[in-house]
């Protein structure tokens, strides 16, 4: 299996809208390969306007307000394609679409790197912010999961929160913590469990 | 708690040999804390020459070699302390010791950033790496756990080694799972499991 790049990827509408989503980049070879499931916003702006960026937030709450129905981030322009990138990021890279391969369900294309840049040092990893992430996903599949699996990963998960978030961390938690605890009918607090341990 | 951020922490002897080790620097407002346990070479280094750099690994085969006993890694000279940082790192920051609350167990050391540099754009988090960084905090941890546990743990992280890897990220995991199969005295195959399913 490929190398997969978890960024916040953005499209331009025809009309200049700016769509903003988590998504997985798939690495092949030098390229990375962007694939919506249909129906999405990205692949109809993809088919307008056949370039998209893809930024690191430095923020998680960026991940974790795209499930929770939060996605006013501010973004500014490229520089070499027609597109918007996350303001707030590490990094980012602006891809051309060289290659699609059409699918009734989930389209691939296929981005070739016209240019990156770094915007602030990455200077270490955060296990606050990977568990934010894991808990993101988590967040998106609550319906094909059962409510005992789902409690035993927002557990595990919460660990790395209690032991290395900072509150911006603690924030994005607590948005997918409300989401989960409401799908499940529950008013359990994961985190406060695992402050308390 | 205060965000920590996991990073390669490189201090250099008095003779002026590289010691170099996985630490999480405990954010405390502007500055980073780092708090060894003694014995440590850090300590003694620290003490010698007050002053660190952290490096974030693109590779972390770093990360887990460090606590498979891999450490010959690529360094280069830093640019505003006597120190190394890694050569292959997204960014790296130097630091100065500030302050020093000493301790009998834990000493911290107060370090204050003079300065940061992005060496390569860091464009998405990968949840492969991020795994890597738990099961390598867990194979220092072994003989702490009970087998069950270290198992289970090792099984939910490999499903992300599984979706999301790219070969170094593998070879990372391999090094890790020989070392916790070597511990509990079983040939059990967590990835290729996961790999399977």
């Amino acid at each position: 299996m490929p190398l997969i790049l978890e960024t916040i990827v953005t499209t331009l509408s025809q009309e200049g809208g700016v769509h903003l989503v988590p998504f997985g980049l798939i690495r092949e070879g030098d390229d990375y390969v962007l694939a919506p499931f249909r129906p999405s916003p990205t692949i109809l702006n993809l088919d307008a306007n056949p370039c998209f960026c893809a930024s690191s937030p430095r923020d998680v709450r960026v991940i974790a307000g795209a499930v929770t129905g939060r996605r006013a981030w501010a973004v500014v322009d490229c520089d070499r394609i027609r597109g918007k990138r996350l303001a707030d990021s590490f990094g980012h890279a602006e891809f051309a679409v060289a290659a699609v391969e059409d699918d009734p369900t989930r389209p691939r294309y296929r981005g070739r790197m016209v240019h990156s840049a770094a915007h602030a040092p990455f200077i270490g990893y955060n296990r606050a912010q990977a568990a934010v992430l894991e808990a993101a996903i988590l967040a998106t599949r609550l319906h094909r999961l059962a409510p005992d699996k789902i409690l035993a990963e927002m557990r595990y998960l919460a660990i790395a929160i209690s032991k290395t978030a900072g509150p911006r961390e603690r924030e994005a938690w607590d948005w997918i913590e409300d989401k989960v605890a409401a799908h499940l009918g529950t008013d359990a607090r994961i985190l406060a469990a695992a402050d308390a341990a």
